[in-house]
Parts: structure tokens; sequence; C-alpha cells
């Protein structure tokens, strides 16, 4: 079961996702405004219900996928979560007590088949394979042993950076990770049911069919049910906020000389189980119109 | 003229302030839901002029101040921008070529009045005096010839942080930032109509009636209009966002030994011809319960 926020004709929608398609399921349920809405109805599962037997309405080529949850209260991304990534930076410094946190706006991320935007002003667009979680149920300090109880579904991010904006400020990543449309979530949402669809998948990042970044969640320094209890020990988490939930090592940045991304590459995000989140990247000014 | 978001018996509202109390417009005005869309209309001025005459419907002691804005998409907060605050970290770095940014949500302040929450986690909740600025104007790559055109209305901040959880990670003061109700924002908005709203105004804290902050706009290292710039660059800004713009010298945490906040204590933050916002502090638990 596959559940998408998507465009048409410039009207939203959300809807069941089909090899051929896209289900309508929006105009069937108009008290909810977007996925945020039914996820906190507790209603996933009501959708996938009324799409059996429903015909497809938007073939595919007649839509543009959206972020899964467009209005989210807040999307918060956990940084330097995968073995070697510390290392990476090389300061010396032993790997910290707590994850490191930031928060991106949602017009950072673009939908799946979208190109990530290269703003004029930096050449180093990078590339971040994650797995997105979407809350389902209110907290607040969460334990761990009920935190997946918390998650009402999972997508797939590519946590897209502008690499030079991440340390332009003596402090916080913010400027680097909040470009417009830098990143993207998608394609889908798949309900969360069970924990083996977080405990042990697999996530890969190819950048034109070559194979950058390949780990596993059950390597996480900080697992996903104890990025819900600290995050939840501050904040209190409601339905449709989105966790961003660490890249693997081998961004771009990390070769020698790095490899950012250039106009037309094809990033394909791979997470076992959910989905494979590609993009492609242009420039935001075409040449000649700069 | 003064606008302000409200609660009664549980019901939010917007109007117009009065030295006896409030004036409700939101039910005037049922097209709008938040004074978000006030001035997405470019409306504040309307609701001025609905004001007038009318009388006061929620007299003093009858209602809860909101945050003005309770929903914006973004409220991006400006870190370091007062002389000797870079210094205050004395890790022999100069000043810094860009500001410092850091997100907080909307559900980390509380408004004017309330009491500033003080977890049980930590002891280090710490004021920050600061002004706030609301976008009433769409804008990307703003210069700074233009950026006052941005904004519709001002108020004042008092920025609170978690002091100890600003550095529980290798990077990012999020968690430290983004307590529930650990700062607040109000107590109403001014409109802005004029540069010297903001150009020379005098900032100050008090703490139990002790000054502790006390400095002026004109001072800040990045000046308002360079952070509406520089912030435009890499994401669009949109009516209703809100930069809370740097906080002078002076915070609890300066001190030797530092001065955390306690409950009972009241903090006045004054911004000269915008507003004095006064909040309390309370534990989250009382004695006995937690």
């Amino acid at each position: 079961m596959r559940i998408a926020s998507y465009t048409s004709n410039d009207t939203s929608f959300f809807g069941a996702v089909s090899d051929a398609g896209m289900i309508a399921l929006s105009p069937d349920f108009p008290q909810w405004a977007t996925l945020r809405d039914v996820i906190e109805a507790g209603a996933l599962h009501d959708l996938a219900v009324a799409a059996q037997d429903k015909p497809v309405t938007h073939p595919n080529g007649t839509f543009d996928y959206q972020i899964p949850i467009p209005n989210p209260e807040k999307i918060i991304c956990v940084g330097v979560n995968f073995p070697d990534r510390n290392a990476e930076y090389k300061d010396g410094q032993d790997a910290p007590p707590n994850m490191s946190l930031f928060i991106r706006f949602p017009r950072s991320f673009t939908g799946a088949g979208q190109p990530l935007i290269r703003p004029p002003e930096t050449s180093q667009l990078d590339y971040e394979g994650e797995i997105a979680i979407v809350i389902g149920k209110c907290g607040r300090r969460i334990p761990q042993d009920r935190a997946y109880d918390h998650i009402a579904a999972i997508s797939v991010c590519n946590e897209g950076t502008l690499r030079d904006w991440v340390r332009h400020a003596k402090f916080n990543v913010t400027q680097g990770k909040n470009w417009d449309n830098s990143g993207a979530i998608g394609p889908w949402l798949v309900p969360f049911t069970a924990a083996a669809q977080l405990d042990d998948v697999r996530l890969t990042t190819k950048v034109n069919g070559e194979l950058r970044q390949d780990d596993r969640t059950s390597r996480m320094l900080f697992p996903i049910k104890r990025q819900i209890e600290y995050i939840s020990t501050f904040t209190t988490l409601v339905p449709g906020d989105v966790i961003i939930t660490g890249t693997p090592t081998g961004a771009g940045a990390r070769f020698d000389p790095p490899k950012f991304l250039k106009p037309g590459d094809v990033i394909e995000v791979e997470a076992e189980g959910i989905g494979k989140l590609v993009n492609t990247v242009a420039d935001e000014f075409e040449e000649g119109t700069a």
C-alpha cells in the first residue's frame, strides 16, 4: 500500500499509487485537506480500503509528485548518525553523546521526479540518502519501547545540501540545509505496521547508476526509537511531523576531489521495502536567462 | 495601533488592544483564521479601522495572550548579533562573516503574561531579549534597499533558551532552543510603517527589576535589512514568517556564576516604541506532582 500527495493541472490531490498511475482519493474525503489531516485522523488505512477496485484517475505522465506531507508542523533532521560519518569530520572528537539535530522547511524539499535545484550562489549541491518517518500519534517524553507506536508511515528522503553554506556562519547548518527545492521526500508514504519495516533496512544512494551510499538502519548510531525518545524530550511530536533519520557515509563532499551534483545528474535513493526516490538536477536559472 | 492574538474561554481570537482590554475583530472577519491570513491579505490596517469606536469585548483579566502569529510557516532566529556577544564565546575566533541562523517551532513560544516553562531535565533556563519582525510580502533574494518593504509588523521576543541543551550535541543549537513554551513573543504586533521603528531602537531586558540587557538595534552586527537579504537568498520569505533578530550581551549564562531563571522570576523585555513583553517562570511539574 502506497499513498502519495501529487498535483495535476495545478490541483493538489492525495491518493493511492498503482503501477499505472494515481487513484485520486482526496475528492472522496473533502474533510481532509492533506495527508497530514488523514494521519491526524488515523485514517491512512481507510484510504487503502477506499482505493480498492477504484480505477486509475491520473495515469503515469499526467501528474507530479509533491512531498508526502506538504504542510507538516515540523521537519527535524538527525545529523552524523552512521558509523564513519563522525570520523569524516576529522576534528579529533569522539562520537558525541547526543544526536545533532537541525530543522528544514517544507519548501526546501521537492517531490519525486522533480529536479533538485542548484542555485547560482554555489556549485556545491550534494545528496544525502535517508529514511523519513512520519509521526502519527501526539506525544511528549515518549519512551523507546513505545516509540514505534507513534509512527504512522515511512518514506525516503534525499536530504540535499549546499555544502559550503553549511559552514557559512559560526554555528548551525541552517542555511546550507534550507535552499528552496534542494532536497526531496517521496515518492510516497508506506504505512508503518511492523518493526521489521525499520529495524534493519538497506539504504542506498546511486548517482548516475554509481553506488555512493550503502548501509543499513541497524547500524545507526542513534536508532529511530532513540530519536523519537530524545526529540520528544523537548518538543511535543504531533501527527504529520517528519523526522529525517540520518545519512550513511559517502556523500559527494567526502570524495577527493568532491563529487558535487551537476545539471542532468540522476540520483536514486532506495530504502528496502519502502521505495525508490529518483530526482534529477537542474540549475535554477537556465543559461542565458540568469 | 496594537493587534494581538489571544484566547478567552478556550476560543482563539484576534483583535485590537486597548488599555482596558481587547476589542475582538476575528468574529467580524471570518475569512481570516489567524493574523497570518490578515497579513497575507495586507489587511492589518483594515483591522485598525474596524476597531475604531468598537467597545472592549474582553476586559483585562478575561483573556490570555497567544503568540501574535500562532501558525507561521517559519520562525528564523539570528544568533550572535550584538557587539561583545561573539567575544563571549571566548573561542579566539573573529566575528564571523555571516550570521548564524537557527529555527524555532511555534510551540517553543508562549504568549505575554504566561510563564516560561522550566522542564525537570535542566535548571539552565535563560532569557534573551530580542525584536521580532513579521514578513508581510513574499520575496526571494530581496536586496537590502527593499528589505523594509517586506516587513508587515514588529513585536518583542524573549528567546528563552535551555543553555546546557544548546551544546548537547556536536553541531547545532536546535534542542536548546525548542523546548515547549520556553520562550515568548508578544504581547502584540505593531504595524511597521517607518524605518525609525527599527533603525535605532533601545532594547532592554530586566529580571525582577534588575537591568540585564541594554543595547540598541543600530549596533547590530547584521542589521535587519541584511538579515532579510541574507535569509531570502536561500529561502522564500512568505507572509507571516517571523525573524527573531538577535539578543544583546547580558544573558544569564554570561554571569559568573550564571544567573539562570527560577520559578517566580519576572522577565521584562522592552523595545522602545514596540512594547513590553512580561513573563514569569514556572516549573513544568509542580512540587509533589512530578
